[in-house]
């Protein structure tokens, strides 16, 4: 049977769109007098739209987080482990909102669409957008579907980071917030990985500085090599050496600087296939929103203090190999969280997966994540 | 007091040149009729020629390990810290031998310098060498000097390697070797950095395949992606945190791509540097020998079998905080001297400036390197 006839599938999706018409004010500054919004929904909203689900995505995500689009497609949403009858996130009790991320480049507005005041692309003149804008964007896109309070705000990595600032701006509309591998604020090493992948993004001479659009140009190389990078973060030592190991792709060393070891060629695939489906701009945006997310700052780097407000009930997540995100950053979440006597489950679960454990079918956490959403509340539900 | 005038320096060094017209047989099959190989030496060779240490360079090392070349020179060499009359290498007792491994950028025959043959730079034609290649090389280089047995063989990370290599393959010929931050082999993870850096290289535009020596060129951009990112894995997440924090080099967030956090700033101006100092050609081919070197791979995978011929006594010393080559690597190489029964010493060096910890004067470390250094006998010493 394929997977999209699975009972614990959603099934065949549709994206739909939605156009916002009233300007939205940016941290930068800068505003965006109109814009559209594309997202998917799973699941049915019940009629006290008590039962909303919000995912947010993390920095190459989108909105298509579950199901398929066509009954030939090999390649489900992105969180579809999560998503679904029966799973984690129970599409037979919840409403699943997923959206693109304004700066996105799936739908949603962003550098690769049209600028309608001057008919180009936006390209390197789309504002910089943060972590706060996307929540404010995001909250919107609830109005728009009738949903005031959500019953969770969902996300892993950058994703988790939305659901931490939607419990510290609209701490009356959110009533679970599930933050999974994340953390409160990137590193100075993090920092540093963004700032290797940029540059490689911007001095490859097929960037015209952003504009390369207008040049049918792709700065190809600097993505690919920027997704390379950001692919070693995401594994573990540990998960690579299972999964590669020192193999050599053709049994003995060749002396010569084609691809000679299974790791090598993977990184290539990986950064290759990345280069047609996102784009360079987008990566770039996505990079500074994670850079700048550091709600302690605001509270003379209290994180407790920037906490202080929230209302939303917690489920923080890490995973023992994620070295981009280690568990003693989600710790930081939950310690802050416990300083202010407010409710929060933490589980650190034992996987080698590294950072992209969050994605993967892994029991334990697959248990916890389910154990914990069955017990959300949903008003008016029989 | 200036540095150079200070008792426990070398003072002033001068570097040597030796031209070698003995045909040198490669692993990768070829051969150099001829080449040469620039050093430096510090204290004095005694009579026996009993005192002799070698120094191992990595990555991006050189010949230059100690001293000063001229009165008015801000940097001594690279390891300045060990080398010198009363340090961890006390040049008072022993008579130090350090060059610029073949295939090299600063006067050892290599990518940028003249083949005979074609009267052009090697640039890509130069053979890839490896890890026991370069032993060959130095073993001969001790012939010129007299040396037939080395007190000691001492290097950090890729330097450990060549000196691990030098007790296999001369196990009459090396007393001590003292492996320093270094590992038996790399992990998937590491060959991933290295490709990653390889790419961002080879597919700079200014590389022409690597002839770019005749295009006037330098592939800038790529060798300095490959720096930045070498940089971070040298670096521990914590001595990041210490150093920059997420400190912004203005004081505000700028929304923008230009350099916002000190850590950007560092790590551009420590690619920008580089990029003046080293050759791409000889990156690619340093990349190349770290990924090979595994000699394990000759027997089964087994590395106590690989170790079981050797003689050498073995120091093995490690870094908490080192995530490159972290204290599990060295651990392997001293448990498979245990398995035969070697002298071997360990000392895991609490320390957080991760891999680079190797360079620092760390106290612990300076302790353990010079209590070793000082029980090394030499015969015929007073």
């Amino acid at each position: 049977m394929p997977d999209i006839l699975s009972p614990d599938s959603v099934g065949l999706v549709t994206p739909q769109t939605h156009q916002f018409t009233t300007s939205l004010s940016l941290e930068c500054g800068r505003s965006l007098p109109n814009y559209q919004i594309v997202y998917e929904t799973y699941g049915k909203l019940n009629e006290r739209c008590s039962n909303a689900v919000l995912i947010c995505h993390a920095l190459s995500g989108d909105h298509h987080a579950a199901g398929y689009y066509t009954m030939h497609d090999k390649k489900s949403g992105w969180w579809d482990t999560c998503i679904g009858p029966g799973k984690p996130i129970d599409t037979n009790r919840f409403f699943v909102v997923s959206l693109n991320n304004l700066g996105g480049c799936r739908g949603s507005t962003g550098p690769n669409t049209i600028n309608l005041d001057t008919g180009q692309p936006y390209g390197p003149d789309f504002p910089i957008v943060t972590v706060r804008d996307w929540v404010r964007c995001q909250a919107r896109l609830g109005d728009v579907l009738g949903i005031t309070q959500w019953a969770a705000v969902i996300g892993g990595s950058l994703g988790g980071m939305q659901a931490l600032q939607w419990a510290i701006d609209y701490p009356k509309h959110v009533r679970h917030a599930l933050v999974i591998a994340g953390a409160p604020k990137l590193s100075a090493q993090n920092i540093a990985f963004n700032e290797v992948a940029r540059q490689a993004i911007m001095n490859d001479p097929e960037f015209y500085a952003g504009h390369y659009y207008q040049h049918n140009a792709i700065p190809r190389q600097g993505l690919m090599l920027a997704r390379m990078l950001g692919h070693i973060t995401y594994l573990s030592d540990e998960s690579m050496r299972q999964k590669f190991g020192r193999e050599l792709r053709e049994g003995k060393v060749k002396f010569g600087f084609d691809v000679e070891f299974q790791v090598e060629s993977y990184l290539r695939y990986q950064g290759r296939t990345f280069v047609d489906r996102f784009d360079a701009n987008t990566y770039l945006l996505m990079t500074k929103a994670l850079d700048y997310f550091d709600p302690a700052s605001e509270h003379d780097n209290n994180l407790a203090a920037a906490l202080a407000g929230v209302q939303a009930k917690f489920l923080v997540v890490s995973f023992t190999s994620d070295w981009r995100f280690p568990p003693e950053r989600s710790r930081e979440i939950v310690k802050a969280l416990l300083t202010n006597k407010k409710q929060v489950t933490y589980a650190e679960v034992k996987a080698q997966d590294g950072h992209d454990a969050f994605l993967m079918p892994i029991p334990h956490y697959t248990q916890v994540f389910q154990a914990y959403m069955q017990k959300i509340e949903i008003p008016g539900e029989k």
